[in-house]
């Protein structure tokens, strides 16, 4: 058990240094005190007794919208807050950007701020904590991401491979054999392992994989441009996005090049947001349960917070189909 | 939501008939008991209302012995326990055999006992309630095993490709390029699943994948005496055992052919059993979590007792160096 003592002496300061450190005093520097909770972090002084004195959560988002229903992340947060608050946890919610990650360590801020555990939501692999992550020893739940070995560290998502498996079989059970892929870059960890499950959804029902059905781009409305229409010749007949808001580009691309939907192309999206029920046609996609998102976040950091060493939690990932899928068009 | 006079009108009988079937009373016939039951499985009737009076979960358990500390089994139940039992819930452990699975439905046998969910332990793709949990509205969360789809059942079980990430990794750093796998059938969901994360830990690693550096067999010492030093003459330097026994029962082999462990072969188990500590050289291993296992299949329970659909939870799977793996032997 680490503790004050071990603290001052390898930074060569008094006890009571320290603890003024630990405690938000502000009769010592600003410098000092970064020093203390850092040292405090890497020798993995619990933080529990640190900050005593109330249950507090965080869940640090970035590059998600969640102000509104609508909006990605509402549901998500709103389903940890019902499960953790409940169970006498506060819960806060700390927008962030990569600048923020680059000025103060996670686990300086998290000591700082009195958080047990954080929920993260919106990480790419470039986002600088996630190097940390693979050593922090203060509990965070990665939502659509994954950090290897570490038992601090959990992942909560959607089974993306069941949802493949759902889409291709759903799309062979009405005739398609050439199904795409429109995809973001493959630098995401969950865009990766959506490809992978495209991959290995085709494979498994033993569907020609060629690269010429798969177009990846940056930019959604020039990626579904470069790709429907090219696909399209080819005699792709279905085409699967990795998120509803490329299915509703590439809808809106094929209104402009006047392919019907779905007779001539069947569109497939991932998420389930909430416009995907009123697109025109109403879009068949891979269903993510955002509120059984956050409360899944909950379970997961529940598990870390009792020493439980699990490494994810998946979600089932059910399809929903609507109208913008249909029998694949006869070659004449 | 299913009534008893659904119940009732399927089967034509009064309802107080139904509510006789579902409370056990003995003044109807067993046959007619058991078409109540059957049919309030198949609608969907809930449990709960069925058997108010006591929260009852138990731990089904085939072909796993659990009995004392030293038993794969024993600590998976106890961990599951240890967090059950603090919530309220009483806990039975029932052993069955694949004749009792085909003369008692899954959700008859539930209702019958008044278990609101199960733990299923030891069971093979081939057991006959494996078929029924497709579309079983009772929870049953299964170890090493896999159903898709339903969001009534869900999995735990150890990371098998994070156990062989790190297992390829480590001898990769002893210098070993040739790594063998000796497992089992792959007709087992788990056996299939560590076989392909043999491969794809190779493929990661971009080492060879050759199928004659893998030997599986039914009989454990059979197919030891077959592969073992098939494999050393092949130029294999390490081989990566499907389970501990397998492992113990390749280094019994290598004792018996004169080759040393590591210098002439290295050799890796999965489980991290208790007598993995005590073989000679003592083992090197993935560990599977036992008591993890347990409470996180309570976890899981808990998700689905709660409406949240869970797939699966996977436990980490840390490699546990000993010294039956070492650098890889030089060839002149």
């Amino acid at each position: 058990m680490v503790t004050i003592n071990d603290i001052a002496s390898k930074l060569g300061v008094s006890k009571s240094t320290v603890s003024k450190g630990l405690n938000n005093a502000t009769d010592i520097s600003a410098e000092m005190r970064k020093k203390i909770l850092e040292t405090a972090v890497e020798l993995g002084y619990n933080s529990k007794r640190l900050m005593n004195r109330e249950k507090k959560l965080c869940i640090i988002i970035e590059n998600m919208d969640y102000h509104t229903p609508n909006q990605f992340g509402y549901d998500i947060i709103l389903g940890f807050r019902q499960m953790a608050e409940p169970d006498g946890w506060t819960v806060e919610v700390v927008p962030i950007d990569k600048d923020f990650q680059r000025e103060i360590p996670y686990g300086v801020f998290m000591m700082q701020n009195g958080y047990l555990g954080a929920f993260i939501l919106g990480f790419s692999l470039i986002d600088p904590w996630m190097t940390e992550f693979r050593t922090s020893k203060i509990p965070a739940i990665l939502y659509d991401n994954y950090i290897g070995s570490n038992p601090r560290i959990a992942s909560v998502g959607c089974d993306s491979q069941e949802g493949f498996d759902h889409a291709v079989k759903h799309l062979l059970d009405l005739g398609h054999r050439k199904i795409g892929l429109i995809s973001g870059p493959l630098e995401s960890y969950i865009l990766k392992a959506r490809y992978n499950a495209y991959i290995n959804a085709l494979s498994k029902y033993n569907l020609d994989i060629n690269e010429d059905y798969i177009g990846l781009g940056y930019y959604v409305a020039d990626s579904t441009r470069e790709h429907v229409q090219r696909m399209y010749n080819l005699g792709v007949t279905a085409i699967i996005c990795s998120h509803d808001i490329r299915a509703v580009s590439a809808i809106t691309e094929c209104m402009n090049r006047g392919l019907r939907i779905p007779e001539d192309l069947s569109i497939i999206g991932f998420d389930d947001l909430p416009l995907a029920a009123s697109t025109e046609p109403p879009l068949t996609t891979v269903r993510q349960d955002r509120p059984a998102l956050g409360k899944a976040g909950y379970y997961a950091m529940s598990c870390l917070l009792n020493d439980l060493p699990i490494g994810s939690i998946m979600l089932r990932a059910p399809l929903i189909v609507r109208s913008s899928t249909g029998t694949a068009r006869k070659f004449f």
